[in-house]
């Protein structure tokens, strides 16, 4: 899509000259041939050093953008965003892909369906009423247990386990909301990237993306029910018991363990190898490792153990 | 059904002109076709109003009926009602109806199973394993990805997206105990609407009505892992993050926003705009707008930071 | 497999006569063809009893067992039982067993699958997109909604209703960890057991167990989005709304009730006929009936409100 239709699409002056703009991405990921925004004063500091070819941006910031950077400028960055962020999503079914491909020694149900363009490696076993969508792509020795469906463009890894009705790749939860109180879709462009040795229980549900990849790293598990938002990345070995969550954007280092029903917020980053009792609800970064934490907001475990009794002895 | 024959089900005196009865309802919404009961002290406001043909009821309460109205008369209204209920459940598919009906353009998978007297608008896309039952209706320009569940009778508007695995009109929780602590089936047999422009999650639960409709209105937002018990109404515009849940016969108003793993309880009344952060319990009715709540039981924002303060120091 | 194989598998000495062995189970559980394993102290009381054939165990608690009883010695008792649990997982599908027996007056959507093995009685619904796992056997007059998976080898009663999207039987959460933070699966080879007259909502989740049954007795109402943890027993008529869990080997007695989004920790008893409001956290176990809880850590609901007051008036 060419840059003059984009500014069409949202109604700016273009001046420029033009190019091919390829998608969208944040202001740190877009390439040259991408178009990025700025609708919240926390990444006005990554202004500067984008390469993205445009920025969706609101007068007052245009001065940031780095020579080259061509500026849409709008009023409401945001909503613009998520206007233009249909114009990138890729058809629901790429029907014009190839058949599916499926490796040797590897199982299908007739009542799995898997759509043109996916591929399925070798000594898999995908029981009934699978969907693997377009372009997703499986390794080898994976099992895929009934009634799970992985969204076009996902990855899964080798030796994984996924249960019963698990959807993997669900949109992301965007939208933009303008003074009306309506909402705006903000297409979910992205992918989920689940790697090897992976195990993820029955009606687990991981989104997508918004731009690049939601990551379940090497020989994590999740139990089941679990929400893992939009560009999460959970590091390597951690475990999730059942019912837990993780907001979007949040990046868990590994080994790190969660109790059942507990939640961390969006955008936090957490330090490998801590435990977090059932129910903890982690509201902040976590910085030191090998400690366990509990309570909601989130506090050492044995701060919560006194509290506990405190209050106990209130009521006394 | 005719009157007689459900006083000989309930095994109830009938003296009274025979009526043909079509349904069951609450007192207040009960039409003259209709059976109604109380089985709750704080309902006998409303049996003077109501047009119900007959109400099942204790022996104590008649006097208050309206003339005109048959008296029901049971040791147990409501384990009678449920005992009732039973009668009124339609088919689980209604297998003479007529073959589906599809709009042009709409792109339906041959593993979606949709269910004689459904009826699908145009331009929509339905995804593989997609169940539609019979007699619901689907609007225009919607999409349904995969293992979707849509019960019989449900009503989905256009614009729509509904993400895999989410279930819409299971039935709501509703029985009847004695006291020997056996359980009698309520058999739900309302539906649920679904207004247009409104996006869900995957894996997301909204139970059908026991009378009438759980309602989510024009431009909701529902995420991943949601509960929506029966008879809730969720008004305009709302928001509602992962894992959070609405017990029944909740009436939220417009452009509420609850964060991730919060939960409403049954019965109550939210005015519009105001904001419940992740994890709020909401246990009472809200009557201003524009406000933000935290924790269980849920209190100002404010309080409750002030709260984590006091707790904070209490353990110095 | 014989005991021998087993040893050279685990890199254990053998000195002792070979028998035949049928699987794996707890001390206290095991038969004489079973072999069992102790990694947790707290099981050492069950060594002297058991009945197993051979255990897996530290060189330093071989002095208990009992006579006659082989000792395969490990440095990791916990990690080898994990390893030798795959040797034992039955396959995916029984593709050997006979195609599925179907009783009279029973109707099936063609486009539901059921394993080769599996039984289901007269009188049932099974709607589309179910799957039926092999040798899963199922009673007479139940109702299974679309997109919902029974594992292999499963069992449900007669007269029960299991809502769309539900999973019975996916693996529980169960694997062994070494000092690099890796993990091992415990292949889950117990099944999961639904007594009659039982009915489950939807998008529920309910793991096998990974020795013998988890159990959901006679007369139990589950609603949405619930866990049951592997190996778990939920007595007769208990009431568990939505979004709530019980995490694995808990034992539930009977017409227990837990209000939405609740929570029991796991290996606990709960006694008979008792409450538990709303978000309850059960955290030990409990030998009283007759009586409310509330709160995380829960205690008696009173007192739960009484701190909540408490907490009210800090703050003023």
């Amino acid at each position: 899509m060419k840059l003059q239709e984009i500014a069409s699409i949202l109604g700016c002056e273009f001046g420029a000259s033009d190019v091919e703009i390829t998608g969208m991405n944040t202001l740190k990921d877009a390439s040259s041939s991408e178009v990025s925004f700025i609708s919240n004063s926390k990444y006005v500091k990554d202004i500067q050093d984008t390469k993205a070819a445009a920025v969706i941006i609101n007068a007052a910031l245009v001065e940031h953008l780095p020579s080259g950077c061509v500026a849409l400028v709008v009023e409401h960055p945001y909503w613009s965003m998520a206007i233009l962020s249909k114009y990138f999503a890729p058809a629901i079914e790429d029907e014009n892909a190839a058949p599916a491909q499926i490796g040797t020694g590897t199982k299908i149900s007739p009542k799995a369906e898997l759509a043109n363009g996916s591929v399925v490696g070798k000594n898999c076993t995908i029981l009934a009423n699978v969907y693997v969508g377009s372009n997703a792509v499986i390794g080898d020795n994976t099992i895929i247990y009934p009634n799970v469906t992985i969204y076009r463009d996902c990855k899964i890894g080798s030796d994984c386990i996924i249960h019963a009705g698990t959807v993997i790749g669900s949109d992301g939860f965007g939208f933009a909301s303008n003074r009306l109180g309506e909402h705006k879709k903000i297409y979910q462009n992205g992918n989920v990237v689940v790697e090897d040795d992976v195990e993820i229980g029955s009606n687990t549900s991981i989104d997508r993306a918004v731009f690049g990849s939601t990551t379940i790293k090497k020989g994590v598990r999740l139990d089941n029910l679990i929400q893992v938002g939009h560009n999460c990345e959970i590091g390597e070995y951690v475990v999730a018991a059942a019912q837990s969550g993780f907001a979007g954007s949040t990046k868990i280092a590994r080994n790190n363990v969660f109790g059942a029903q507990s939640g961390v917020s969006g955008h936090l980053e957490i330090a490998p190898f801590n435990t977090f009792a059932a129910r903890t609800g982690v509201t902040k970064n976590v910085k030191e490792s090998g400690k366990t934490f509990a309570g909601f907001p989130f506090m050492d475990h044995k701060t919560w153990l006194k509290i506990q009794g405190k209050l106990a002895r209130l009521i006394k």
